[in-house]
């Protein structure tokens, strides 16, 4: 029995998505929501969220490391990650917390997979990062290329990683959904599908239903 | 036939050892050898060498992250790596230079291996890192881990890692040191233990030995 809350105790959620799918909004409602019903929730961005994490992501940002090998994106975002689980991920969870992560590695798997990286590699390379901490559950907010673009302009440079991503060709944007898609049949974690059109709300019903299939409450 | 220059074209040689090994002296050494014989020589050093390498090898070397978790320090040293193979590396190797490289992989299985994470596992990212670009030859130079760390010493803080290394308990440096010389057995390249104990000539005399025996000339 017990509410939502209570099943999430100790769980470890993933949202992810292609930018402009509204992950951000979904993670402050369920948190909100969590917290309205009593949990003790920790929200925890990735990359960053740590004081190496936020150096690590200002080096994957910066504009002048455009020519950043694939390679060493994906070992970037690996070190940001493993310094998020051992500094806070895991004792959060140990503290019976729900922890609500802002992508994770399923966001390297779809984005440096759409640059060339083996995405078998970088779930290897992961499981090694993370020490095989994978999340209980994994929601990807699904959204055509085009409409995400579409949100993350209309942000205006809000976001911080909007300049960098929309200067890449739509195709690639599409790669990154397809990987997004493909994640389920692949990843060491339970990853569900929601669709992210429509209004936040509607969207929100429907990432409130997936947790209630996979946790109860 | 032919001269160790000319034999060495191409190949990608590693010195790596223990701080204060004197590894830097003599990849010195080796690179006026190897010109005055007519060889085109890329020197390179791990972590750095590139732009973005210079800024992860800051976020290792900075005092402020020293609760770096072990498995985050892993892949900033990989991610700098990626970058020096994509970016140097494999574009010297291909233009027929000999390129010599202070510290690769070895040493994160040296170093992080000491700190607790599985050696297998760091050769396993590592192959990812550098898509199986190993080395042609490893020199490690052997020396017991209380006369390293006195060399160090001697230094004044002119290494940038000297102060780092030097605050770590001398257990710590033995486990490196045999770290070290496990490496022949399972490393995917091969991989040589010369003495450098004795004067800076001496030990360049094994090392060029050791090269002459590998490549001939």
């Amino acid at each position: 029995m017990g509410n939502l809350a209570e099943n999430l105790a100790g769980k470890f959620i993933v949202l992810d998505g292609p930018d402009g799918s509204g992950k951000t909004t979904q993670l402050r409602f369920l948190a909100e929501h969590l917290e309205a019903q009593g949990a003790a929730v920790e929200r925890v961005r990735d990359p960053g969220g740590t004081d190496v994490g936020d150096k690590i992501r200002q080096i994957l940002l910066d504009r002048g490391t455009s020519a950043l090998a694939p390679l060493c994106e994906t070992m970037l975002f690996m070190a940001s990650r493993a310094q998020l689980v051992a500094e806070r991920i895991r004792p959060a969870l140990a503290a019976g917390k729900v922890v609500l992560c802002d992508r994770f590695i399923s966001a390297t798997a779809a984005y440096q997979g759409a640059s060339g990286v083996d995405a078998g590699k970088i779930l290897a390379v992961g499981d090694v990062a993370v020490g095989s901490l994978w999340p209980d559950l994994t929601v990807v907010l699904d959204l055509p290329a085009g409409a995400g673009l579409e949100r993350v302009g209309r942000r205006n440079g809000q976001a911080d990683d909007a300049d960098r991503m929309e200067s890449r060709p739509l195709a690639y944007h599409d790669a990154v959904r397809q990987n997004f898609a493909a994640l389920a049949g692949r990843y060491p974690g339970p990853v569900v599908c929601v669709p992210a059109d429509g209004d936040e709300g509607a969207v929100f019903e429907r990432v409130l239903g997936e947790l209630a299939r996979a946790f109860g409450g």
